[in-house]
C-alpha cells in the first residue's frame, strides 16, 4: 500500500480495517480445528519456500543463512505450538459456576465466562527479526491463534521479504478456510499510525526502538477508546558476575560475553549490554582473544547503522570510559555499515554520574564492562540503574546458593521478566515457561512477546449469565464440544467461603 | 493526611510510598497460608465491628441499612473468596519447560515461569459502595491477595468510614504476621495524584466517573515509566426486549426493569440506562404503578446529586424526549438530595441523532425507554450506540433460540463484558466465572474487578532460567512446598510441534 495523499491513505486505511473487521466476524465462527489447521499450513507454506525466503533475508537485512535458516525454523515452530495451544483449549480460562439458589450472597444465576478474542490487532515488525518478530512473527501467530485478524505494518527494512511472506502466509491461512484478509500487510508509517487510531483496530503490538514505541503507545493511550499498546522497546540486559564466579571460569565466562554481544552483531534484544565484574578483574587480554576471530557483520540497514555510530560516539564521550577492544566500523559502497564488536569499561562510579549517554540501549556489537567495588550491593545497584529489563543474569560460584543469594535473585526480579543464573540471555526459547517482557522501558505493558503466554494479551473476558445452551459459545455448553479443560464452581460450595 | 503546602504533600506522599514499598519487601516473603490468614482474619474484623460501620456508611452515604449489611457481608465474603484463591495457587499460572537437549529450536534451558505481585498498588475507592469498592473492596481484596501492598486514596464522600475501616482492616493483616503498612489510607485528590506518579507505586485500580477516570489514566500513562491503570467508568447497560418477550411477559418486565433502575437509587454502574423495546409496546401504566411505591431515596452525596439534576436537565432538554414518569427531586436542610426515580421514552431514530446528551450515562434513579421499529438490527443499534458497557441483557420469548438469535448473542460479546439472556445487570454475584469490566468507556483495560479472575490484573510474568533448586521461589521448587498446580512441558516432547 503506497499513499500518494491523505484521501488516498484514508481510503486505504479504512478499507484495510473494513476487511479486517469483516475477517474477524468469520474468525469468530471458526473452530479451534480450522484455527489450528491454518497455522500449521502457514508453517508448512513457509518451509515450502523457504530457499527463496532466506535468500531475500539476507539481501534485505545482512543476517547470516545459518541464522535466518534457525530462524525461519523458530517461526515455523511458533506457529505450530500455537496450534497445539489453540486445540488444548486451556488458554480460555473457561469457568463455569453453576445456578445455586442458596449461594452466600443470595441465589446465584448461572454463569460462565472465558477469554474471547479482542479483535483486530495491529502489528508493527521488527527490523531485527525479519521473520520471528516481523510478519508471520511471535505476535501475529499469537493473535492468530486467539482469533484475532492481524494487520502487520511491514517494517521497511525487509519489503520484499514482508510481501513474499504476506502473500504465502495469507494464502496457506485462506487453504485452511479462514476468511479472507485474515492477514493483512501494510507499509508506511502514515498508514501504521492511522490505523492504530481506528476504531476497528482493538490492540497493537510493536517490537522496536522505545522512542517511536511511546509515541506509538501515547497515540494508543489518546484515542477517545483507549486500546491496549504492546511494545518491547529494547533493554541492556545487564550480567552480574560474582567473585566467586569469576575465580571458578573467568575464561569461559569472558568468552561467553564476547559471543553474546557479538552474535547477529548484536543486533538482538537480549544482549547483554553490561557486565558487571569485581574490580580488579582482569580482562582486556580475553576479550581481545575472543574478539580476533570474530568477523565483519553487516549492520541491518543504514538507519540502525546511524543510530549505532551516534550512541557509541556518545559513550565514548563520557568521562571515565576506557575502551577495551575498538571494533570497526565501514561503509560500502550501497550505504550499509560493516562492524566488528567494540568494548569498554568503566568504574561503577561512572555509570551512577553519567546518566542516559552510558545507560541507555546501544543497538548493535558494544558493551560496557562495569567494575563494581568489594562488598557493593548488586540488587541496590540494578534497582538504581537498571530498572527495567528483558533479562538479568547473575553467575555465581558452585556454592553460592545460600540466602543471600536467595535474596539477590528474588530482588532481580523485581527488574526483569527472566532471571538467568548463569549462561547467556540471546538465544530465546519458544516454550510455555518463557517470559520475553519486563518492566518499563523493556515493555510498555505487562505480557510476553514470546512462548505460549504471548496469546493472553489479545483475549478479553466475557461472561454469560443464564444463556440457554443453544445460544452459548461452544466451549461453555453443557457438552463441551471443543473438549476445553473447565473450571466448575458447583452450587451449595460457597456456603464453605 | 491532609497537607497544608506542597512540600508538606511531597514529604507525606514520599513517606507513604516508601511503606509501601517496604511493605512490598515483607510481603513477597510471607507464605500463601499468612496471606490468606490475613484476608480471613480482615473479614472477621470487619463482622465485629458490623454495627458500627454499617451505621457509620448510613449516615455518609444515605444508603440503606439492609443494603449496606449486604454489602458489608459481601465485601468479607470477596476477601474469603480470595483466601482461596491464595491457597489454591492455580492464579500463579505455574509452567515448568524441563531442559531439553533434544529441543527442536536446539538445547532447551530449565524454564520455570510463574505470576508475581507487581508491587505496590494505589486504589482510588468509589462512592456508591462504600464497602464493596472502597477501603476494604475488591480491588483492595484482589491486590492484597496476589501479594502486593495497598494504598487507597479515600473517597470523600464516606471519611470516616473509611478511617474506620483502614485502622479494623490493616489491625487485622498485622495480627496475621503480614508487614505494617500493608494497608494504607491517604485522603485527598493532590495526594491520590502525586501516588499515581510516584515510582514506588506500580498498578491503579479506580471506579468513579468516566472525567475523572480518563484524566487519571492520562496521568499513569503519561508517567516516564506507565503503569497499569484499571479504570471503571460507567456504563449504561442497555437492555433489549424482542416482540416475543414482551408479548409473554410485558408486566413482568416492566416491573423488573423498574426495581432495577430504583434500587440503591440507580447509583450502580450495572443500572440499566436503556430499554429498548418494540415500537407500540404500552408501557406508561405499568411504569407508574411500579414506581408508585418507590421510597424517597437519598443520594449518596451533594455532588452526586449536583451531577444527577444537571445530567436529567440535559436529556430532558432534547427534541423527542418524552416524559413517562417524572420523580422528585427534594434538597434538605443539610444540603442532601432525595429522589424518586424518573423514566422518559424516545423513538430509535431520536436516540441516533441527540448523542452524548442522551447516550450518556445519568448516575441515580433515571432511565431511557427506546422504541425500536419492526425489523430493526439490534446488534447493529448496539455498536453504533452503545459499543462499551458492563453488561448487556437480551430478553428473548421461549421459543427463540435459534440462529439467528445465536448470532445476535455472539455480537453483543464484543460490546460488553458480561451478556445476560433475562434477568437484570444489577446485583454482581462474586465468584469464579463474573466479568465486571468491558469496552472502553465501561473500562479503561481488559480484565475484571469483581470476581476471582480480578487478581491477574495485579500479576506479571516472571521466568527463571537454570536457577539451582536453593534460589527458586517456593512453587518453582520440585519440591513443589505449597502444592500449586503446575503445567510440565517435559524433555523431548517439543519433536512433536
Amino acid at each position: 500500500m503506497t499513499a500518494t495523499a491523505a484521501s488516498d491513505l484514508d481510503r486505504t486505511v479504512d478499507d484495510v480495517a473494513r476487511r479486517a473487521a469483516e475477517a474477524f466476524a468469520g474468525l469468530s465462527r471458526a473452530t479451534p480445528a480450522t484455527r489450528a489447521d491454518g497455522l500449521r499450513r502457514a508453517a508448512a507454506a513457509l518451509g515450502d519456500h523457504a530457499d527463496e525466503l532466506v535468500a531475500t533475508a539476507h539481501v534485505e537485512t545482512g543476517l547470516a543463512e545459518a541464522r535466518l535458516r534457525g530462524e525461519l525454523k523458530r517461526t515455523q515452530v511458533q506457529l505450530r505450538l500455537f496450534a497445539h495451544v489453540v486445540e488444548d483449549g486451556a488458554y480460555l480460562d473457561v469457568r463455569i459456576d453453576e445456578a445455586d439458589p442458596d449461594f452466600v450472597l443470595g441465589p446465584r444465576p448461572d454463569l460462565r465466562r472465558a477469554l474471547w478474542p479482542v479483535g483486530p490487532v495491529l502489528n508493527f515488525a521488527a527490523s531485527n527479526f525479519p521473520f520471528a518478530f516481523s510478519v508471520a512473527g511471535g505476535d501475529t501467530a499469537a493473535a492468530l491463534a486467539a482469533g484475532c485478524p492481524v494487520i502487520v505494518k511491514a517494517h521497511p527494512g525487509h519489503p520484499w521479504l514482508s510481501e513474499r511472506t504476506a502473500r504465502i502466509v495469507a494464502g496457506a491461512l485462506v487453504e485452511a478456510g479462514l476468511p479472507e484478509d485474515t492477514l493483512q500487510l501494510v507499509t508506511g508509517q502514515d498508514a501504521g499510525v492511522a490505523l492504530l487510531e481506528h476504531p476497528a483496530v482493538r490492540s497493537a503490538a510493536f517490537t522496536g526502538s522505545p522512542h517511536v514505541g511511546q509515541l506509538l503507545a501515547a497515540r494508543a493511550a489518546a484515542r477517545p477508546d483507549p486500546i491496549p499498546f504492546f511494545g518491547e522497546l529494547g533493554s541492556v540486559n545487564p550480567v552480574l558476575v560474582s567473585p566467586a564466579a569469576l575465580a571458578e571460569r573467568a575464561d569461559a565466562l569472558l568468552a561467553g560475553y564476547v559471543a553474546s554481544v557479538s552474535g547477529s552483531a548484536g543486533q538482538l534484544c537480549t544482549k547483554p549490554g553490561f557486565l558487571l565484574v569485581p574490580q580488579g578483574t582482569v580482562y582486556d587480554d580475553a576479550v581481545a582473544a575472543a574478539t580476533a576471530d570474530v568477523p565483519e557483520h553487516r549492520l541491518l540497514n543504514p538507519s540502525i547503522a546511524d543510530g549505532y555510530e551516534r550512541r557509541v560516539a556518545q559513550v565514548l564521550a563520557v568521562d571515565g570510559v576506557r575502551v577495551v577492544r575498538s571494533g570497526s566500523f565501514r561503509r560500502d559502497g550501497d550505504g550499509q555499515a560493516w562492524v566488528t564488536p567494540t568494548f569498554v569499561a568503566v568504574p561503577l562510579d561512572v555509570l551512577r554520574t553519567a546518566g542516559p549517554a552510558l545507560l541507555d540501549e546501544v543497538f548493535g556489537p558494544f558493551s560496557v564492562i562495569v567494575e563494581y567495588p568489594a562488598g557493593t550491593d548488586l540488587s541496590a545497584v540494578v534497582g538504581e540503574l537498571f530498572p527495567g529489563n528483558l533479562t538479568l543474569t547473575l553467575h555465581l560460584g558452585s556454592g553460592e546458593t545460600g540466602a543471600e543469594q536467595g535474596a539477590l535473585v528474588a530482588a532481580l526480579g523485581r527488574y526483569a521478566g527472566r532471571v538467568l543464573l548463569g549462561g547467556w540471555p540471546t538465544g530465546v526459547a519458544v516454550t510455555p515457561a518463557m517470559q520475553h517482557g519486563g518492566p518499563s522501558p523493556a515493555t510498555t505493558t505487562d505480557g510476553t512477546s514470546v512462548g505460549t503466554a504471548a496469546i493472553g494479551r489479545f483475549l478479553r473476558g466475557i461472561t454469560y449469565q443464564d444463556a440457554p445452551q443453544d445460544l452459548l459459545p461452544a466451549p461453555l455448553r453443557d457438552d463441551n464440544p471443543w473438549g476445553v479443560p473447565r473450571t466448575v464452581s458447583p452450587r451449595g460450595a460457597s456456603l464453605n467461603w
